[in-house]
């Protein structure tokens, strides 16, 4: 493949992904940006739609980006060669590995969410720090979840660091968006309890039954769930903490949550049964 | 109390404290940096001895920032208020409290941990991220270990960032640190059996007995768990990932380890049984 280089940062098309950086022109036009080898091949493989790549190959770790380069040109993307310090430019990452791209977004909403037998989902509220939610999309992946359902979301799912810290969940979870009250409604229209980890409660999170069809729902770092999902939950749970400092990040209290349902459910996901 | 109020950055507390915010000086002098009221108290609780504490009451956020100064004062720290602008200089976080403070680094030695019948520890080996050695300490407090040994470490401790995010768990862990054979042999003289995660064996992790004493072992982000825990580990485990992605980060991997070692042991510490 040959390509013209561009030289610019004037170029329109640097402007644009530089313009991404941004949350409000990445929803406006519902686009985001992907870096590196790894985060593009997984985008591509669980079906991001990826329109645009820029390359410089002397970023290039390895001997696999070209024929990437020449897979995603075949599937209809856009692809320049950049100079090095362009890419650079562009590049979120300390240290670049030569390729970024510009792929839509996809639209989350619960009507596209499986529905399974015993199904088994992850609800969380209004996830503050992107790291945090790019941990939490990993687990639920690792877990086995048939759907991970944000709710009253601020921090943007789109943003590199929850892309990043995700490593490819974020595409790989079935994922929906919604409000509190939609999303409690799509639990109970579909018979889905909804498991509730709060402090208020003598129960232990290892002593309920979650082998059936079942939500972990898990609240904000600051204020914890909401009055909708406190009052409403069908089975609250504590996780003891027996230390000292009596305060557990939101990441790993949803893991030990998604893990002791995974436990009780044999390793098996919804799916393999 | 009444205090002479600093006002030049050009002042060598101010400066010195600044200092401070790079890894060889506080190696060098032994000394460290902490902010803000919940980091303060909890280090104070858990007998770290602060030297110094600068303050700027245009910052504080309650009435409790009085009290605590007299109590570190009456235990002869010196007190001094800085202008506001320099408390701000000073700061870490992007919204300062209005404290900050010099305290003792302390010697963390093998010698140190308590060993007591049916331990509980936790050993990682080179954690890099310091988010991530902040949410181990976090997690290790949570389940209520009886010592955490951090081996051939690359995180300085006290990097603020490992302080920070460990919520003050940093303070009130049992910690040593110790190199790879230091640690393997101390183990071993005391009975404890190993516990490593890894991914090439088929024992799930919920199927073997941590109850007696033991230690959870695991690696670097990178690389995983080096030759000698590896071929030496008395219960090799893995723990399952039914995803796609194929890989947990190594605070969340200790975590669930470390809360299936606690589900086992009925939510006691060796302390309380």
């Amino acid at each position: 493949m040959e390509f013209i280089k561009i030289t610019s940062a004037q170029n329109d098309a640097i402007k644009h992904v530089i313009k991404l950086r941004d949350r409000r022109p990445r929803e406006k036009e519902q686009l985001t940006v992907l870096e590196g080898y790894r985060e593009l091949t997984r985008a591509r493989e669980y079906g991001m739609k990826i329109v645009e790549v820029f390359f410089s190959p002397e970023h290039f770790l390895g001997e696999n980006e070209f024929p990437l380069l020449e897979s995603l040109a075949a599937e209809g993307a856009v692809v320049r060669r950049v100079a090095p310090f362009l890419l650079e430019k562009m590049a979120y990452r300390e240290r670049p590995e030569g390729l970024i791209a510009i792929a839509k977004m996809r639209r989350h909403t619960l009507a596209e969410l499986p529905v399974r037998p015993n199904g088994f989902y992850l609800v969380a509220e209004a996830v503050e720090k992107p790291g945090n939610l790019g941990s939490m999309l990993r687990s639920a992946d690792a877990a086995g979840v048939d759907g991970f359902i944000i709710c009253n979301r601020c921090t943007d799912l789109y943003n590199p660091n929850v892309i990043r810290a995700s490593t490819g969940a974020l595409f790989s979870v079935p994922l929906a968006e919604a409000d509190n009250q939609e999303a409690y409604e799509w639990l109970r229209r579909n018979h889905i309890r909804t498991l509730a980890a709060t402090p208020h409660t003598d129960t232990i999170y290892t002593d309920v039954d979650m082998t059936q069809a079942i939500a972990i729902v898990v609240g904000t770092e600051q204020t914890g769930l909401s009055e909708l999902w406190m009052e409403h939950s069908d089975l609250p749970v504590r996780i003891p903490m027996l230390g000292k400092i009596d305060s557990l990040n939101v990441a790993t209290a949803t893991t030990i949550l998604l893990y002791e349902a995974a436990r009780q459910r044999n390793w098996r996901t919804s799916q393999s049964r």
